[in-house]
């Protein structure tokens, strides 16, 4: 890995509490704001954060709408129903709050407004003609670290897909993380976002694209994780546990903007897009199984986020250390009660060929995997998830 | 420190010979650039960087001027002066390559051109009015971390002092790391930018406003450099040592951005703006001095960095681990030939009381100490190196 490139966001305040200063940090985004739309979900207006921002907005003299019709995991045609309502509206700055499915929403409405392309016309790398309407990103899971990176992911139902944007013009003027809006995230959600951030930066750490700057997000991130999502999921009123995982999925994200994710997310997209099972739960089924298969490729390299996971492995050799690795990580998924197992998706043996063929296609990430899987090998990991 | 802000640049192109890709990732910067200024000093002429840039850039059709005269450690006037020449012309972007002195000098030109504020208007924090022309900097030494911070530091003879500029308007556009332009530095530069480097971070993670986020990036910065320094000083040629170095310095100004330098940096600068000392050295002087002084407030602090800098403190108590630390310092000046008097400046016993008052003036960097400094022991401090 000779050259390599890094790309992330200029502005992040971060902390407990952080969410009350949007309104002093606004300037950065821009000095003349009149309107601002907020970007949401039902969940953030009853917790009261809706109110936050608007009342710092309002006393800056800004005019505040607000939609909530963002769906999880959205499509096309969502995406695109919201855009409607909004089009004709002038707006100075979005600033979308939620889990990664307003995050990618609020990019991709960014744009819109600024281009005549449609969605489908910005599907794939680089694609977007201008820069967007600026943004605010709030995270409220500690998942996808979608508020620092230059993708958005939407589902494509008739094509039973979830696919990407990415392009430099998709990232956020200003990111605002304050744990305090993961307060509330249920059980459930907690371990699969969690999963799901672990997962950017591990497959960042063994990916072939993997660089100096992509592997210190990574470990720093497995670091903060590792010693968080259990304390996060059994008790999340736990704070600092919930500091640590929301900076370690940022980093996640960081990291897989540098690095790529791999396999893991290959395999996912297709359960999403087929049978919309959701995207941190996906990626925490198939993790330990993907690493599995990798083996051989990357013992070396899985050996050493042994530390950073808080494993003690001193004295033991490579292949040791990085079974241990893995070992942790089925543990977690059962620690964290996530599925594992497709069936209750009504995933059946007879669908395995077209799961693995629609996963073949992701190349963008499959490019990134230290080792090349062919339709035999990603047919037989979703076969592990139907035992 | 619960609520904290971190600020960085977009777009970092790191690497062996990343020089060569700059043609490539002009794009993110402008698609319609038709002109460029590059701003350099007269040694990156003769090692035949800029010929590198120009073929690149007008093999993309685009028209490339270039100057040569901004001097070591800029002074208003200095700078001023480039500006007249440059004034009449437009630019899509200013490309700055060399030294701090260079980056920081090509920063104000930037926002010099789109403002009508002269220099001394902008002194100060936040007070530059409005964004300036999109730049990409480059650095030539591993000791700033200029490329990454929105500061400029310039020199006001008639007032003895070095002041900066601080805007999220000097921040630039796109950063190229290359470390092959650094091979050729002459050793006491070598060592200087070095320890200015290692300076940063050391006193971002000792700093009042150190935070999780700065934290990580001081820690990865020492570990870096620590492990890199000497090669670097005693082979010059050394590719990856001096890779190290420059990914190191980088991550002291993202470290420094977010938590701010201290005490070190406040008493350097009354020796460059007084003296002319060049600041690397001017620190490197000073550092294991402060970090006496400052003991008994860091002693946990210091410890911690004990293991990134690579020294086995197993079993030592926090005092006996940051011992060996500021012993380590005082090791590594040793090593790098490094003056360690300032008699041969023209410094003299009665200029002390005057350092001092000057010094007390840099509330800015004094108040992220960790230990408040009076006069009589910012006095003793210099004192130390009339001995
Ligand atoms: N842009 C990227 O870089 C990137 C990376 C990975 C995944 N993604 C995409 O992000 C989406 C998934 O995002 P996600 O995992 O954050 O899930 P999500 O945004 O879909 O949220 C999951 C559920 O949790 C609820 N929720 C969110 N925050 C809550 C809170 N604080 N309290 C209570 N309920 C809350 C949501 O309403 C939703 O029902 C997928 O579409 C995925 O493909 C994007
Ligand atoms: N903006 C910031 O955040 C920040 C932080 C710290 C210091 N500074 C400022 O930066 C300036 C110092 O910068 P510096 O320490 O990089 O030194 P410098 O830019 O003054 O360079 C030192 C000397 O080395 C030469 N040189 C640089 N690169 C070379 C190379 N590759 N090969 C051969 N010669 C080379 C220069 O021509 C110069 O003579 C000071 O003015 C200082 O106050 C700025
Ligand atoms: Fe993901
Ligand atoms: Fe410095």
């Amino acid at each position: 890995m000779s050259v390599y490139r890094f790309q992330t966001v200029n502005q992040i305040i971060s902390g407990e509490n952080s969410l009350q200063s949007l309104g002093e940090h606004l300037y950065t985004v821009n000095r003349d704001i009149e309107s601002a739309l907020v970007v949401t979900q039902p969940f953030c207006l009853e917790l009261d954060f809706i109110d936050t921002i608007k009342n710092q907005l309002q006393a800056r003299g800004i005019k505040v709408d607000v939609v909530t019709d963002i769906l999880p995991e959205p499509t096309v045609s969502n995406i695109e129903r919201v855009f409607q309502d909004i089009c004709n509206e002038k707006y100075d700055v979005l600033i979308g709050i939620g889990g990664g499915s307003v995050l990618d929403a609020t990019k991709i409405l960014s744009v819109l407004k600024t281009n005549s392309q449609s969605i489908r016309d910005m599907l794939g790398t680089d694609l977007v003609e201008s820069s967007g309407i600026p943004t605010v990103l709030i995270p409220t899971t500690s998942g996808t670290g979608s508020e620092v990176t230059p993708n958005a992911i939407v589902t494509i139902p008739d094509e039973e897909l979830k696919v990407g944007i990415v392009s430099r013009f998709l990232l956020p003027k200003l990111v605002i993380l304050d744990p305090v809006l993961t307060l509330g995230l249920p059980k459930p959600i907690t371990a699969a976002t969690g999963m799901d951030a672990f997962t950017h930066s591990l497959e960042s750490f063994i990916s072939n694209k993997a660089n100096p700057m992509s592997d210190m997000f990574a470990l720093e991130s497995i670091r903060l994780i590792s010693s968080s999502i259990v304390d996060a999921y059994q008790n999340g009123a736990d704070i600092a546990a919930r500091e640590k995982m929301l900076l370690g999925s940022m980093y996640g994200g960081m990291a897989l903007t540098a690095a790529g994710t791999a396999a893991v997310h290959a395999l996912a997209y297709p359960l999403g897009g087929k049978y919309g099972i959701p995207h941190g739960e996906a990626n925490s089924m198939l993790l330990p199984h993907v690493m599995e298969v990798n083996m051989e490729a990357i013992t070396e390299r899985l050996s050493l986020v042994a530390e950073p996971m808080g494993l003690t492995v001193s004295g033991l050799t490579p292949e040791e250390a990085a079974k241990q690795v893995v070992a942790q990580i089925v543990q977690w998924t059962e620690t964290l009660n996530i599925p594992q197992n497709l069936k209750k998706y009504g995933v059946q043996e007879e669908d395995l060929s077209a799961l693995a063929v629609s996963a073949s296609k992701v190349k963008r990430l499959l490019d990134n995997n230290p080792k090349t899987l062919n339709l035999k090998e990603i047919e037989s990991i979703y076969r592990k998830l139907l035992a």
